[in-house]
């Protein structure tokens, strides 16, 4: 309903790119038809789409008696996207086409607490190794994307205040980064790319959507009128550390108590299941005793999601979104998880809030927070601001 | 970040009015240049706006030599937005210019319980004689905006399932209203409308914020990046039948116990007085009260700025708003309840969640509904799909 910002640069290179960002190959006359921009700005903005690469001519379409008109088409393949979702032990480092698309990926071995200044450059060395084992050295790179495990300021690639990355705080990733490699870069938390990745890969129809992480910590990122809802400082989706209803008096590492963090996260389940006597330290322990068929695991896992649904109430009385979507390492426990989820929203939510409410696993898994990297950085590439401050100066 | 929707009709006049939409004159040549629309496109999409009333020639512009151009600028007055806030007891109707500023308004008075055959005629003659007294009648209407006291399908504007609304279920609100007064329809709920009329008029800057309306319920409206968030079918900002800490097993109205509404909103306050031997029903005895002095009336308002302010500090984890907006008849009881909600918020929120958040008391009062009613008037009737499709069929 609302009006979007002013398009004031209708007639730009990047407006027109926008629309052929749809994959239909269209004739000069045709775009010049669909924008009503003059045939004489519709030729010099395809001119310097073609000089860019971004747009290919397609070949000629029906004849209408005269010469055959060329048709021009977008290519995805004209520059390769970066993408990092860096964890704490390890980090997927992918390139992709234009769509957003892996080409390859790989996963490597980190430890986050060694700082920005040892992790960022094994990002860059697996990055290289991808381009030169795809044959795409000499690929123009649309930018890099990267996705950090704590609070990131998006506007400056500064991560801000993150409780497990010491020596990460304030520091200038974007510069560090680009540095080594001379690119756009792009910092955000990883959960946010999680749910850009889980939405525009898929679910891109779900204009209102949550997508939670479940594992060593808990987070969310949310996706309002089809766009990532980041906050004022890029601190949106912090469910883990909202009041828990069974919270009470529990320690929270975040210095408060009574966190849901501290009563559903992969730890918080584990140390559960020790006071049961069961050696359990980490979410893959719990993960695996619970597909052991371990009973006290099942209902530890089953809690942690009635606890985490407590609080998801909450969010959905607020943002009524059409879907929620639960990853993260517990949620590979299977139906546990998500079956204390749901209990726990249908006991609590409000008929009208939950009718046409889908509460589902990841479908991008391990996936999801590589996948929105990418989607972010070509979000960015393609940009009509951006790309016209590239073409047009 | 993300791209906006594509603009396949850059050229239309819809879109060359959303660029005039600033107020500032411009002559034809000024606006090719701007949109890199051909000279004869934008003479033609200017004369459809000539024709509409919605662009004036604003006179002359400096001479380049030839003989001087003229201006063009938006016509605020060409058409008339009718809009209306419809509470339990009162309504109140509004004209407005193309801007969303009222150019008139009155109060009247009404009972939601009469159902729609008897209160929607009722906001009619309240438009027609404001237009009457104005000089108005004769002035092109650009639609009516309805805000209602319960959650509403804004795409349909049929209430769904309003709590106070006996007789509004489901009823084709937009049918009835333009089966008397020949204009669209849009309706939305009071509160979602109060988060528009704030955003609009008073806090354009505010690009993540949320509106609190505090009074016989408790309910709130939420911009994120700058744009109403309605939800999946308009039942986003529902803070009064969310959990909260201190409502234990206090029955609420919905049929649920412990939620917000049941100890923070004014009967709950109005109930908690009484025990204490005083007189009070209504918000309104509760703002008396506290407004004569009374310590007890005070304290209770405090407490249940507390409540609130828990609910709100899971929301801003969540959402990392910059603004929170606090309105409704208890908000008018000063400063004791915004005291209490920054209590809660301090005390339960991560300190980057709320190092650049503002907690104030509501700017606009009780014309935020009304004004939330014209500002969604004005941004349908003027967005380039439904104008376009008014100017070229």
């Amino acid at each position: 309903m609302e009006d979007g910002p002013p398009t004031a640069d209708a007639g730009t290179p990047g407006e027109l790119l926008r629309l052929l960002r749809d994959g239909r190959p269209r004739t000069r006359a045709e775009l010049a038809h669909e924008t009503g921009l003059a045939r004489s700005t519709v030729r010099a903005r395809l001119d310097s789409l073609l000089d860019a690469g971004l747009v290919s001519d397609a070949g000629q379409g029906a004849s209408t008696g005269g010469r055959p008109a060329s048709r021009f088409v977008f290519n995805a393949m004209a520059r390769v996207a970066l993408a990092a979702d860096v964890g704490a032990t390890h980090a997927t480092v992918a390139v992709a086409d234009l769509t957003g698309v892996p080409l390859a990926s790989e996963t490597i071995d980190i430890d986050i607490a060694d700082g920005p200044a040892v992790v960022l450059p094994r990002l860059v060395d697996g990055w290289r190794g991808l381009l030169y084992d795809g044959g795409l050295d000499h690929a123009g790179l649309a930018g890099a994307g990267i996705g950090l495990p704590g609070p990131v300021e998006h506007s400056t690639g500064r991560p801000n205040n993150p409780p497990i990355m010491p020596g990460w705080d304030g520091y200038d990733v974007p510069g560090q980064v680009s540095a080594l490699l001379d690119v756009p870069v792009l910092v955000d938390n990883e959960v946010n790319l999680m749910a850009l990745g889980e939405h525009t890969r898929c679910f891109p129809d779900a204009d209102h959507m949550i997508v939670v992480k479940v594992a060593t910590g808990i987070g969310s990122g949310f996706i309002s009128n089809g766009r990532l809802h980041r906050g004022a400082v890029g601190a949106a989706g912090d469910l883990g550390h909202i009041l828990a209803p069974r919270g009470g008096d529990q320690p929270c590492r975040c210095g408060n108590t009574g966190c849901l963090e501290a009563v559903a996260s992969g730890p918080a389940i584990a140390a559960t299941l020790r006071t049961h006597g069961l050696d359990a330290v980490t979410s893959a322990d719990v993960v695996g005793l619970v597909r052991a068929g371990n009973l006290e695991a099942g209902r530890a896992v089953r809690q942690a999601g009635r606890d985490i649904g407590d609080v998801l109430a909450a969010c959905i009385s607020m943002f009524n979104p059409t879907l929620i979507v639960v990853g993260g390492s517990i949620a590979m426990a299977g139906e546990m998880l998500l079956a204390g989820v749901r209990e726990s929203i249908y006991r609590r939510s409000l008929p009208l809030a939950t009718e046409n409410l889908r509460i589902v696993q990841s479908r991008a898994g391990s996936e999801a927070g590589v996948l929105g990297a990418a989607a972010m950085v070509v979000q960015h590439a393609l940009s009509p601001a951006v790309l016209d401050n590239q073409l047009i100066g």
